[in-house]
């Protein structure tokens, strides 16, 4: 019986995965893997026998449970198996329904954290998510909806300094509509990184009101990161990626 | 002139600085690095003439315009400057400052994310922060006081699904008081990280009317971390971490 590695490849910029991610990726027998993960990364399994895709509508129940049956299966064969996430694995990477059908199956597993896009993307725009005179608060939301409910997010951005919104481009209509309507101020700044810490990150400032407006007139397009709050304004100062 | 790298070294475990941080601390010419920087992260730095400690007090105003100041003086001395952080560099690093200083003077620099506490600690402890069931939202506080006043948590907790506090441990009393006046359920699962990542990781589950009194009781000391929410009931199903 193999051990599963719930590893975090990184926000994009094959040089943000950690250590000890690189070192269990290169003695990896099989790796199932995400939309968007990084050829070059994937290029660190050189000892892979097998490599899965398994990044097509990975926000679907049925998709899921496909992937818990062949982490189990590929676990059974092999003695090192990577799952590998985009940024983190428990930040939104439905890790914990994973290890849950792990341990029910009694395979071993570990969890490798990663860099999130929630943190390297304001990073790579110049951006602290924190600062002393503006930000003392973070929170990380997704856009996503579940089950065809989108979830408020107008609580939260209203009682933190700074708010990260992961895979809300898709749904920034809604988004803005659900803040709006939550009182949160039209002025509120934003900055959207497209393809953050990537060669063609882009960077687009805007405010609450006019967001879904700026994102479809420059035409951003997943994966982008939207961030909200005063410490948005420190991107035209401390901008520094040139990609 | 040199040029400042701002880098994450992880949360503690040496494996979990990112292959870029690695990759720049190896050329590094002098290194300017905080409290609990693991001395095997330290020892990659091979070539540096100088490794300057700058941890101690590091809250204070006064040490972190010294910091800045010697940022400069390095950078006009040496090619490669690394100002290495615990965690992440931009939630709560003060990177922020330390960019302004660099820009005001023209010194270039670069932010090389790493993997924040906030993140690993639970992850270690077996406890996705988002989860299918139990929570789409996270977010991030300092138990930190800012100029002797603490600032209130409390709509904070209310407002996400899952809140983790990082150096909140010599607070936890105000903070249990915050939580409760701003009518926090008492019974509220907590989970407090010790030693996050390192093979002397331990682990604590508490109920937010009891926190302060287990933390006294269990003599739990800094660096943890204290995660607060429904997912922390997933620590006794989904732990694996043996140290």
């Amino acid at each position: 019986m193999g051990k599963v590695y719930i590893v975090g490849a990184g926000p994009g910029d094959p040089g943000l995965i950690t250590v000890k991610g690189l070192r269990i990726l290169r003695k990896a027998d099989a790796v199932l893997y995400d939309r968007l993960i990084a050829k070059r990364i994937l290029k660190y399994a050189k000892n892979a026998k097998e490599l899965v895709y398994v990044g097509k509508h990975v926000g679907e129940f049925e998709k899921q449970s496909e992937i818990n049956r062949l982490l189990i299966e590929l676990a059974k064969k092999y003695e090192v198996v990577v799952r590998l996430k985009n940024g983190d694995p428990i930040l939104f990477g439905r890790s914990g329904e994973e290890m849950e059908a792990l341990r029910e199956a009694g395979i071993e597993y570990e969890v490798v954290p990663g860099v999130t896009s929630a943190l390297a993307a304001p990073a790579y725009a110049g951006i602290p998510v924190t600062h002393r005179d503006y930000s003392s608060s973070v929170a990380i939301v997704t856009g996503r909806r579940k089950g065809g409910a989108f979830k408020s997010i107008g609580n939260v951005v209203k009682n933190v300094d700074t708010t990260v919104i992961l895979m809300g481009i898709s749904s920034v209509r809604e988004i803005v509509e659900d803040l709006i309507s939550s009182s949160v101020d039209p002025d509120t700044p934003v900055a959207v990184i497209e393809n953050a810490t990537l060669p063609n990150q882009r960077v687009v400032v805007s405010r609450v009101g006019s967001l879904a407006e700026d994102v479809r007139r420059h035409d951003v397009r997943p994966p982008a990161v939207i961030v909200i709050g005063k410490v948005t304004y420190l991107y035209e100062k401390l901008k520094w990626f040139k990609g």
